[in-house]
């Protein structure tokens, strides 16, 4: 159930180790507070499998790469699947530059990881493991709308079952699958494309989410995703007339913070495909 | 027009490429996102040339310059002006360390700027070209007052004039001119100099007027100057008794997200000498 | 009087150095202006010795360390000590690998600290100088409650006099202690624990209240625990129903904006022992 791997974030409080971009860095460590779990942020290729190893699970998020910190995602990875840790990749801006998208392809050759998560760009600029370069953004041809929606669902399905892991696509209509199943999800707002970090931040919870509730990985994903997208729904709804995207920000992860498992269970919108 | 300035933001979308220090990274994003542009963030050598050459423009701000980014801003410039993109400098503590002053001056030489905006003090460093080290905000004696007025617009005409490119200095009156006009512009509150990343976010939205109004570039700096101002003033309004300089920064950038071209016309404050 | 130590900050205006970590130093910027002083964030060996000299006092936080910023750290903390600057150790997530502990024990060997503030954990991992790994956050079985409070207030006090500088633990209760005397606070609320950047935000505005207070160590830094935790139940005071952890931050730095010596004097609870 939805609900149950909301409440085993809250109860667990797994430690979440994130090497992340320092775009949206202060953003991803308090909306794993406000989910109930415990960030830790470290990338020293000296520090890095210590401080994996006292966690649960990784968030690799290249969204600032450079090369003293990609050494280390490897280092971490390396480490964190040693251990059986959940670990997460979010390639920002994969198909955007051929070290990005190098480093992507490289980091899913040589690391196990239980889960990736990017928008429909990234995602498909993986499945081709080539460095094709795009924009950052979603390209627009590429989005997932309700023509183009079976056509998506066995797309992430396929690439899914081909990478061995969760594959998570963002955006509009929002698909998570493991493979086998698929799970659709509308919850969310387009204004949150105006906030820096949205899908950083939903990153880091998925890394929670699937260390607390280990033996149901699919499920945690899809939650995760509804409870970022239902955040984007309250946030918005509490959102002040003069209030604009900086301030909306704030509101969706404060909405994070009262979540529970039940109103998360009542307001995800989904359905299995 | 200063309205349409903005306004061509809203409908071009600029991407801007910003090379920029690490304590005001999320505010620039998202001022960017709030004004209509979308923003990418890359500080790696092997990355910046292919990131650059997907933006329309390139915003390099040394506020934690470092041995690694220092060269990855001179290779992206140079990609940028080779590609004919808009290029900014925001040389955030210029005069403070030998180290940015020196940067500043280089990069200054290497590259062709289409603008550079900072305070006095930092203008006035880069207008003697030295390394004189001085405060890192702006001098009380620098300060452009009304007494001083009439020499600090000759000042940065001339420095213009000499740079090849706009120069717009920001404190209590700002000066934006291409050596030939200079815009005295009124906007803006003392309190947001309690704001962290004020000049950081004026400096990014800048770039993006730039890029989207390439033919008047004159007026869309000074539409920015304007408009963060202005975004001050609303912000101010919008307070509430309980609010201080964090969450001033949120109104503003909100305020940002909600201006459009005719509020900015009517609210900017100028006059052209 | 605790009163006065804040009126210094906000007659002096000091200028505080900060090599800090990239997740939270946005909110150590904006904290530093809401108390009165001003920041400047430089981490690059060759730009650290100017900018300390410039500066008032250094804030060396090792929360996100890594191999540039380390040696920078050590300079710049040398450079500090021969100007007789004010100099404070946050040593975040020592115990919690071999890398971080070194190199916080290294740093108390070879630069004098004024003070050093952390959790009870990182204090007690810096008090048996050992590379013994703990967890990051403090360890439950260490926290210092009314059971515990005789002998942690023993242990600060024993430390404090053998490192030979302000030793401050932060937690439920907070411990402020030169070796002789010490301050027991109960000030704050357990909710601050859910946002990042507290124990960073209260390091950095400590150096401020130390460079702004020379002759009175002790108290200053006994006063900014005191504001830091009265600036939280404030903040909290201001939340609104729908209001979370991120809005929270905002609260506390702005409650540190409007807070006067007066305010801080009656709000602050301590004891001395």
């Amino acid at each position: 159930m939805i609900k149950k791997c909301l409440e085993n974030v809250r109860s667990k409080m797994p430690l979440v180790h994130n090497i992340t971009n320092y775009v949206t860095v202060n953003d991803v460590a308090n909306v794993l507070l406000a989910c109930g779990a415990s960030p830790i942020m470290s990338d020293d290729l000296e520090d890095v499998e210590e401080i994996t190893s006292i966690c649960g699970g990784l968030n690799i998020n290249i969204g600032t790469l450079n090369k003293n910190t990609i050494p280390s995602m490897f280092l971490a990875g390396k480490k964190a699947n040693e251990l059986g840790h959940k670990v997460l990749l979010d390639p920002v801006g994969a198909g955007a530059s051929k070290l990005r998208t190098d480093t992507a392809v490289k980091l899913m050759k040589e690391i196990k990881f239980n889960a990736i998560r990017g928008n429909i760009s990234e995602i498909k600029t993986l499945a081709l493991g080539s460095g094709r370069t795009k924009g950052v953004d979603a390209d627009i041809a590429d989005a997932v709308t309700e023509d183009t929606l079976d056509h998506a669902i066995a797309f992430v399905k396929a690439f899914a079952k081909k990478a061995g892991c969760i594959i998570a696509v963002t955006g509009a209509i929002d698909l998570v699958s493991d493979g086998d199943k698929c799970y659709v999800i509308s919850n969310g707002r387009a204004e949150m494309a105006k906030i820096t970090g949205t899908g950083c931040m939903l990153s880091a919870m998925m890394t929670a989410f699937l260390v607390a509730n280990p033996d149901n990985e699919l499920e945690a994903a899809a939650a995760t995703v509804c409870a970022m997208g239902l955040a984007g729904e309250t946030g918005w709804s509490n959102m002040q007339p003069c209030d604009g995207n900086s301030t909306y920000r704030n509101r969706i992860i404060d909405a994070i913070y009262h979540m529970d498992g039940e109103t998360l269970e009542k307001g995800a919108k989904y359905e299995i495909r």
